[in-house]
């Protein structure tokens, strides 16, 4: 029993090792430029002819700043969220990985080194974009309050909506598209991004060069 | 029982007098201004401190416009929904008015004359904002397809925070302020606004200049 005890100890110790997440810094992304906003929204339309390419380190990370960045001192963000509860969580599949955005350190954590963009986006287009981002609601975030689940859901699509159409801009602004979808593969993304019991797909969008 | 029919066609003949909508042509939107997206993006805040005003009806067009306006020739709007349902109505309370957009001719048609801004934004903010907008989602727009009504709902939730980034956007850009709010006057509204059936509140939104 002592040994099996020891074994046990050992075990915890050698486990966060194994765990251990890796982080990649994202360059400070740059908030001067793009279009003005009336000529953005004059030219924004939904994309499906991507160009199969990878983004260079500063496109990645001015596209997540302008889809969930910290754009104020206090932590709040480029979007609103109900109750202030920042309660999504945006992946990006790229080319050769998977990572989670870490607004406040603008960082990436990787979930998964490999292709899996047509996971994200299940249509022939969705295995080309440069980036497909995935929304989660992470329904621990929100604050103990009235609202039913569906309420909180509800306002999960609205935060989300407001997220997807900076990153239609920012797209905009580089001259690149961006698309809006639902069908993701809905078996596969719980296991691949860890999803928790607290937390759920909400939609998925494309963007990047277009062909 | 003749006299009772003849009644009843002068009657139906009259009704149409009575039921017709007061149409505002607005001025054609200016789709050229506004900070770069990444320079409002750094600016976007939801405020509270709105100043108790009404626009010059060259703002509220574009404002409108920005919201949920056609931007390509064949009706598409400035924000994706799916199915290209365009299921959103959009409303706008003013000082004066409670108007419904009309996207396609860029139209007002006047739903009811007085201030009833308070009951699109119950708190006390809400009854100062120069616009109050409602969204409502209109089920009836959608194509046949398979998806719940839960679904649908959703997805109206996601088209609404896509129309109202831009709204945010757009305010930023102006030195305005904006708020997105949940709390309406849900008792009232359904009657002020002439809902059917098919038509339900999703969220509301303050804009405009402030104090």
């Amino acid at each position: 029993m002592k040994k099996f005890l020891l074994c046990l100890m050992l075990l915890a110790l050698c486990v966060p090792a194994f765990c251990e997440e890796e982080i990649i810094t994202l360059p400070a992304p740059d908030k001067t430029g793009g279009l003005p906003v009336m000529e953005a929204l004059a030219l924004r339309k939904s994309s499906r002819n991507f160009r199969d390419t990878e983004l260079a380190a500063d496109e990645l990370s001015a596209l997540l700043w302008a889809a969930g960045g910290v754009n104020r001192p206090d932590g709040k963000l480029v979007y609103p969220t109900a109750m202030n509860a920042r309660d999504l969580i945006i992946f990006a599949f790229t080319k050769s990985a998977v990572y989670r955005y870490n607004p406040e350190p603008h960082t990436l954590t990787v979930i998964e080194r490999g292709d899996y963009r047509s996971c994200a986006a299940v249509q022939d287009f969705g295995a080309k974009a440069a980036v497909n981002l995935v929304y989660v609601q992470d329904t621990s975030r929100w604050p103990k309050i009235d609202a039913t689940p569906e309420q909180v859901r509800q306002a999960g699509f609205a935060h989300t909506g407001f997220s997807m159409q900076n990153v239609y801009l920012y797209a905009v602004s580089q001259g690149w598209g961006a698309r809006a979808v639902m069908s993701m593969n809905y078996e596969k993304l719980p296991e691949l991004l860890k999803l928790t019991k607290t937390q759920a797909l909400i939609l998925a969008q494309c963007v990047g060069p277009l062909d």
